[in-house]
């Protein structure tokens, strides 16, 4: 059984590698897969969105271990949900919510069975005495009842910004990755021809056509005319603007870092103006 | 078999996977798990605090390949370890220190059989050459008397400081984790009631009583009234005073970074005044 | 089967795990091993080095899924190898050089047949869409000449400066590790006795005699005296020269950071003088 683990743990500590001895003591036989430990401190949504962009490659039945958890200790809930073949097990803040938005219901739980903790629980370290061990008894065949009580309220996050109209459509700036591609909210798409793509905007708007080439995307000063198929279809040191792995419009520089070059941060503004 | 890998080799450099790729030759089912390679170069002590902090949450048998050598390729001592149903691998500069301490004896061995080491050794990279051969082998099922001859006198480390007088407890700063949180020396500690901790330090004042709402934190100019339970017991953006996941007392930010607000470093003093 | 990961996409991202979900999904049972993620973004010859550095130490059959690709998308061919026992899935840009370099011949195809790609590609993330599910199918055991058509003359780079004279080898340098130490081209050594030094550069050179203690190393205006064999043979917090563990001349700092000290940067010429 896999279990994908998604924290904002940092590889600094031992934090994420006792969750997995947590894990091991309970499922020897689980396959633990490190999504990132590298989402922003307590930065809820960038979880949820990366959860959302990963969850789909993982096998069918895989466990995923969310823990981004400003509310340790406090009264907010931990949740152990299963929808679409797969399983998540996370505090109820709403980190999960992309990523069950497109499976059409969901089975949860809140963890209240104090026998799938830890003997000794702290105020702190949810994801150890809590999360953890729920992940391993589901890797290891518990069922989803024995971990809690039925819940089907699951706190809900808002999407970012996405506004389309007739002749451009606004959102914001989601991410920056690792090579400074500037991920936004405006998606997503597909190529439909060479030269058009089709918007299929989670809205009224699905179905929408595009001419690549008659696109204007713009952050703040910058504008770049054209949406590419690739980095290489710009010159080296240029900025362009594509389609991302995720189907998201993206700003990039072919060989270089478009965040650093344009001083880009998550929740800025971005408008794409259609032909 | 679960090889749990503690050391400061970093992430940047193909050190730690070449290690895995060693004890993939040796034992092949072994299941490697990273608790951190992430200790600050040649920081032996916190390498000791960091396994005391993680060794328990793994399975029975767990092999702690623990590479933090500032002395590789000089006359310390490579060492494999037996402990209260754990294995260690580790050079014997007392990194192994906390964690054994609470483990009542130990069988060591150094690690003298070149027939356990790689085939070639260099001067540098032990952790390749020599530790993860002797895990390897261990977790395939060497007995430790095969990797060389017994040794009793383990280099031992102080514990970082801990005066307890009758109305304060001093210590000293021993790590900032990736969130800024402030680990202290001072402990540990459990909540014997809703209002008192109890505190069992290593030492004659095991079972004395705290309370909470009385006792004052002080770091440099900061002073801090109250121990609370968890980060949101108080405001977002607040300092607060806590005990951590591991019972020692703590200095956080709920949703922020105490280290940058405070400017604390490893080392730096702390006062515990009872009320 | 083993899959060793080697990347410039980083830890911060979910790029690294949703390759090996993909894996996963593909190759139940594959034993995943990160080698790092931490390759400079679009740097192929840093992660050639690296390549080189580590391949050897993993088991025979080890399945080596080496992404480092800023042309994704554009006409350079993904490939599949087997060469020496092992087999490397990579963009064909010559990542794969100095691995290939010691071992007469390889047997090599381009990844054309897209049933052994996920459903859906995108036009930038082809670790995910493309080499992910070759290393996948290869452990699940299907043969080299299902992925695609054969091909012979894969890209070779040229190797790091190597200038050898009758009284100094030129060189420059190709890393600066985790710890500092400044790798370069100038090797490879093996001590041959307690006080000289064979040289087997890849060349005509190969067998020269150097006795350690006359050599002297130039970086910039630094020079350094004899060639040590390891940290600890000098005082602490002092410079020193020695073979590292890949068995390339580097120069080092005992307990310290000799890239930072010297502000040294890849590219840097160095030059061994031999008494």
């Amino acid at each position: 059984m896999v279990i994908g683990l998604l924290t904002d743990f940092g590889m600094t500590d031992a934090y994420a590698g006792v969750m997995k001895g947590v894990i091991l003591n309970i499922a020897p036989t689980a396959q633990i897969v490190d999504i990132t430990h590298a989402v922003q401190p307590q930065n809820v949504r960038q979880a949820a969105l990366t959860l959302e962009s990963a969850y789909r490659y993982f096998p069918p039945g895989t466990i995923f271990l969310v823990v981004v958890d400003p509310g340790v200790g406090s009264a907010r809930r931990p949740v152990a949900v299963q929808a679409g073949g797969w399983a998540f097990v996370a505090p109820d803040n709403g980190v999960l919510s992309y990523a069950l938005s497109g499976m059409g219901g969901y089975r949860a739980v809140t963890l209240t069975n104090s026998a799938y903790h830890l003997a000794e629980t702290s105020s702190t370290f949810h994801g150890r005495d809590i999360f953890a061990p729920a992940a391993g008894h589901l890797a290891a065949g518990a069922g989803l009842d024995r971990l809690g009580s039925p819940v089907d309220d699951l706190v809900i996050l808002e999407r970012p910004r996405l506004l389309v109209g007739d002749h451009q459509i606004e959102g914001e700036v989601t991410h920056i990755d690792h090579f400074g591609n500037i991920v936004t909210s405006i998606g997503q798409f597909r190529w439909e021809s060479p030269d058009t793509l089709a918007l299929s905007a989670a809205g009224a708007d699905a179905g929408r056509s595009i001419a690549a080439d008659r696109a204007q995307m713009a952050l703040g000063e910058t504008r770049l005319m054209g949406i590419k198929r690739t980095y290489s279809d710009t010159a080296p040191g240029e900025l362009l603007c594509l389609i991302g792995s995720s189907s998201w419009l993206e700003m990039a520089v072919n060989g270089g870092d478009a965040g650093r070059r344009l001083g880009a941060k998550i929740g800025d503004g971005v408008v794409l103006r259609m032909g």
